[in-house]
């Protein structure tokens, strides 16, 4: 192999076979099509990876990514949002997908992933001390564990609804039934079900 | 957004988007997870990337990769390898395919791609003039042309045969035909029609 491809190569498909999902076939795709573009498409991903975690940190309320040096997310620290209204996600894209919906405006608390005992992350790894800490100091009257309908984000949920049962504080999901738009005989068997659990008085 | 997430991450998610296949959300998932490990493989990939162009060249004779400052491919110089039996290949990665077969001792010819209007790729911006210079340079006896077996790949194989036409030069494809271990009924109905086709005698 060492003949055919020169080090340089091998090196860049080697880098981005750590990628989610990117096996060696894909990474040399990437790799090919970044020595084949011009050379500023390369430049510019080296740039903005060399700076990543240099001008990155995390919101240390809510562990929402914020610029390096800024202490708290705007979105806690704007005034018009409602911190004793806090929703629960899994990561910071999270965020932005409640944020497009234009119907939420209470604060954010970023778990930094969900607890997965096949990718070995147990709860201790995310911010949940950190969220019961903060249902204390800000009197949240409401936590909305917005995690995914998965069962890795069912647990955590259940977790979290564990932990803070002692607390005076009001516990809500995200309602899980048909997705706008979809047809009944194409909903799978589960969310059909969910939706017949979760049926709304008209 | 912009709120939501820092630019240093919203420019890496536009820098990574270039990539062929890969969408925001791909981007976004890749952007993340190189946020989230360790600063070492996000580094590792920007240094490859910064040396990759740097680094590499190509053969010009093949039209192969080869690091930096080395006129010709080892693949082409190795005096046991038959530089009158040429495999035309559409990229680089296909001279590893054929490599691991350890069953072919010529030399290779990269065409640098294949002929394809959607992409805006013509013939011209292919090393075929290359080609049929080497063909007469080397004396060349037999041009396999080892393009892929879709509309592309036909066609500028089609299109080299058609230039190599004057020339006193054996001209060979891969064979077609069912791909080992697959089952007849499986099988789709072109390439069962192309395994009738080139049916060969017991």
């Amino acid at each position: 192999m060492n003949k055919v491809l020169p080090s340089a190569l091998l090196e860049l498909i080697e880098a981005l076979s750590v990628l989610p999902g990117v096996g060696p076939r894909t990474a040399e795709r990437y790799a090919y099509y970044l020595l084949r573009s011009d050379e500023g498409s390369a430049k510019r991903v080296a740039t903005s990876l060399t700076k990543l975690h240099d001008n990155i940190d995390y919101c240390q309320k809510t562990f929402a990514l914020v610029p390096q040096g800024q202490k708290y997310s705007q979105l806690y620290t704007d005034p018009s949002r409602d911190k004793q209204l806090v929703a629960v996600v899994a990561d910071p894209f999270d965020i932005v997908s409640i944020e497009n919906t234009n119907e939420f405006s209470g604060t954010y608390h970023v778990l930094g992933g969900l607890v997965s005992p096949i990718d070995d992350i147990g709860p201790d790894q995310l911010k949940i001390t950190e969220l019961i800490d903060r249902v204390k100091s800000d009197r949240v009257k409401e936590v909305i564990l917005a995690t995914n309908a998965s069962v890795e984000g069912e647990s955590t949920a259940l977790y979290i609804q564990q932990q803070l049962a002692g607390l005076k504080v009001k516990l809500t999901r995200l309602a899980r039934g048909l997705p706008i738009g979809v047809d009944l005989e194409y909903a799978d068997q589960i969310t059909l079900g969910r939706a017949l659990e979760g049926r709304t008085i008209l």
